[in-house]
């Protein structure tokens, strides 16, 4: 059991929670125990070392520790104290792990002919990325793709609001958004700019072929150049008062309308 | 101009982002332009005090103070030194207002022969239950109904999150649970469960009649009792691999869904 919480490698582990050192080691942290299991069920490739308390080792063996194992992946029992070191959580769950980052590439994921895509750029906010990541694995997208201008999707907070989506459907990040719209186009899928102005409405935009849905900050929404060279604007109407919907709210309810639109029907 | 952020009048401003003082003063507090000139737009009587900086005193000129001062509202200058201290917020915005809080009743909302409400019950993250309000807002809902088991919907966390939408409809908060679904049920108001057991798809749902959608806690959903006594369950589908969607996510699905079967087609 590691006991001691100023070792090396409790400070790599901690260190984990900050940006520079997640770009040069390639790995990133993830917390709980529903992120976790995700990893270890779905990137048990990328999994590179996991610590569990004791008390988190009895209450997760069945769901996350025999598989793990049994995956061969190092499991580390830790103390308290150094699983609280570890944390970047306010309230630690007693398990975490070390995972190296998703290598897949944009090219990779044109390549098996996606029909459901959304890009992020400019999406500041941690919680709003994280929950767009898990409104695409939801509504069965097949990427999801964020511009090097947005949040670092594997912060400590990002990573926490995808529940584990985050190791269920490719994430590409770091994307440069000129190269990147360029690249949709000559694949041949739509894009599709979410954003007030926009003159069709959400229901009456044609999702059925391939598209990506492309979305921007939280306060004002896309660059013009980008948002010119999307192939439609879309709007979500407003109904009441409200001057708008938050970026995680309008994400739902756009991945769900991409969702529906491939049953031929409404997707809830 | 109010330059001593010690004063008996700084303190009390500042004690309304705790619960108790809020609860005995019936008043809370609303932090940030969009915030207060929704106040001031939509709930001018209900505005004690709007307290604002020189600077934001220009900037909101138009928009905000103008029409206070022509509503006859009691808009003070102070130094940014006060505003930090009567704020609750990290980065304060230069203006802030005092509130009296909705004395809107359960009886009032129903009187009116509402079509599309929403009630929570159990919903303890504030930014969950502010983005519901917001939600529910945009999709042109009659009332949001909370539970006295909720978190409390003054709270400057969930103020926040509203982003002023809580000025735009009733929100009527402390209600007893039961009796509130004794209540509509009298009403002849249809209460649907949102909940992953639902054996009817959203899209299924009758939501053409007057309804009610009731949301439970973010963990754990609804008590077993108050989804027994809903009239319906119904479930969003769920095409990739993510175990749910969050409460603001799910709710904003279920609400824009209670839109389109007003239009009669999709909401979106």
């Amino acid at each position: 059991m590691l006991t001691n919480p100023r070792s090396d490698r409790v400070r790599s582990v901690h260190g984990l929670g900050r940006r520079p050192v997640r770009e040069r080691t390639g790995r990133f942290l993830v917390e709980g125990p529903q992120g976790v299991r995700e990893a270890v069920r779905y990137a048990a490739d990328r999994v590179v070392d996991l610590y569990v308390t004791s008390t988190a080792a009895q209450r997760y063996a069945l769901d996350i520790v025999q598989p793990a194992t049994a995956a061969g992946l190092w499991v580390h029992e830790v103390s308290d104290e150094v699983l609280a070191a570890m944390s970047d959580a306010d309230a630690p769950q007693g398990i975490l792990a070390v995972v190296t980052q998703s290598q897949t590439t944009l090219e990779e994921v044109l390549a098996k002919a996606p029909r459901r895509l959304i890009l992020l750029t400019h999406v500041r906010d941690p919680g709003n990325a994280g929950t767009v990541i898990r409104g695409a694995d939801a509504a069965g997208f097949d990427a999801v793709l964020v511009s090097d201008s947005s949040v670092d999707v594997n912060s400590p907070k990002v990573i926490r609001s995808t529940a584990g989506s985050t190791f269920h459907l490719p994430v590409v990040s770091g994307l440069d958004i000129d190269a990147t719209m360029a690249h949709l186009a000559s694949y041949g899928i739509w894009t599709v700019a979410a954003d007030g102005s926009g003159e069709t409405l959400l229901a009456d935009a044609d999702l059925e072929r391939p598209h990506c849905w492309v979305m921007g900050n939280e306060a004002w929404g896309l660059p013009e150049a980008v948002q010119a060279a999307c192939d439609e604007v879309v709007r979500i109407p407003i109904y009441g008062k409200a001057e708008s919907l938050n970026l995680a709210m309008a994400a739902t309810l756009c991945v769900y309308a991409s969702a529906g639109a491939r049953l031929g029907r409404r997707s809830t």
